[in-house]
């Protein structure tokens, strides 16, 4: 069976997974960016960005793996861009002309917009519907494969809250944010249905993998 | 200079450091006490209750030095006891006769009562005037030694919030709690004078340590 799956989502050491005041500049809000210098430590990210070097070992392993039998991608509005409101057209993602998603790409949204596609396999549909509504057209887009959630927290949290994660792959860093973003607030109840049930921790950050109880 | 430490505070991989509901028969609250299951699987745990075995390594190292040259502690008065309003003058700790403290112990509360000593040096004395002026009463008793927060989270927040806790231990522990009492709430700001100078994991948890900013 696909699953629903979160992976390399990273927390910081007081459960942050970006800062606050998002923007152009701070695509990630302020301070959010540090959140991921253990993921442009790894070879992976050196050789995904046409550099060489980068470090090997367990957090290479984890970057690598994410896309892993990944069919399609759910996001938020927020990971998509910093705009509110209406949208601006011209707006495309963060990521460039060839967005290294290299599938079907479905943004959660209030607004409605027609859906493109870039170049590399990448498109991005918007889904002005619901999560249930997203997840749907997201397993039919990845034909038999799995779907990943992109983020951001709000988007976490929602399928988390709706028992609709089959599978999540956690970061802690230890790094202190002290505001912004969280995935873990509001889920009374999560404990019932989830468990934790593997903690790797590597020389910069830990790994847990949080899995539904059997 | 002496100064106000924070050792061993241990918290769920969603920032939980003590589950809700706390009663006499969960002092930690509900699910909460799995959160010392990597302090009680130690040699010096098992020591201290008289057992022989346990674990060594990095979290019985951690656990062992969490005292030293502690010469008081601070709490709240949840740590101190599970009743709530006018105090019940037959309760005295959950440690029973002797406690572990072997120090003076000023519990913050807003209802005065009467200090009282155990048994091994152990002190109990009630500050209703505030966190400043039972640090201040803390570090005369503690005669030049350091002071400890023992917690809980409520209490350990004040102090960060407030910018006078010197030193915090952190524990992450690699469990799901879901709801429950945290210290990492409303303390925006804090990234600006503290950050996390230390990552320590060993096979069950994460240690951190987290000190102002030079």
């Amino acid at each position: 069976m696909p699953r629903l799956v979160v992976r390399s989502f990273t927390i910081s050491l007081d459960g942050y997974s970006a800062g606050p005041r998002q923007s152009l500049d701070e695509p990630v809000g302020k301070g959010g960016i540090q959140l991921m210098d253990w993921a442009f430590a790894t070879k992976f990210f050196n050789t995904m960005f046409g550099r060489s070097g980068g470090e090997e070992g367990i957090d290479d392993d984890f970057a690598s793996h994410a896309d892993d039998n990944v069919g399609a991608t759910i996001m938020g509005r927020h990971m998509f861009g910093p705009d509110r409101g209406p949208w601006d057209l011209n707006w495309k993602g963060w990521w460039g002309e060839n967005p290294p998603y290299h599938h079907p790409v479905f943004v959660l949204s209030h607004q409605e917009r027609e859906s493109f596609e870039m170049q590399g396999g990448t498109s991005f549909t918007f889904v002005t519907d619901g999560i249930e509504s997203a997840l749907q057209q997201a397993f039919a887009a990845a034909d038999g494969k799995d779907v990943r959630i992109g983020g951001g927290a709000d988007t976490v949290r929602q399928y988390l809250k709706a028992g609709l994660v089959d599978e999540m792959h956690l970061v802690q860093v230890p790094l202190l944010l002290g505001q912004g973003e969280r995935v873990f607030e509001g889920l009374a109840g999560v404990e019932d249905r989830y468990e934790c049930n593997e903690f790797t921790p590597s020389n910069r950050v830990s790994h847990l993998r949080i899995v539904k109880k059997s």
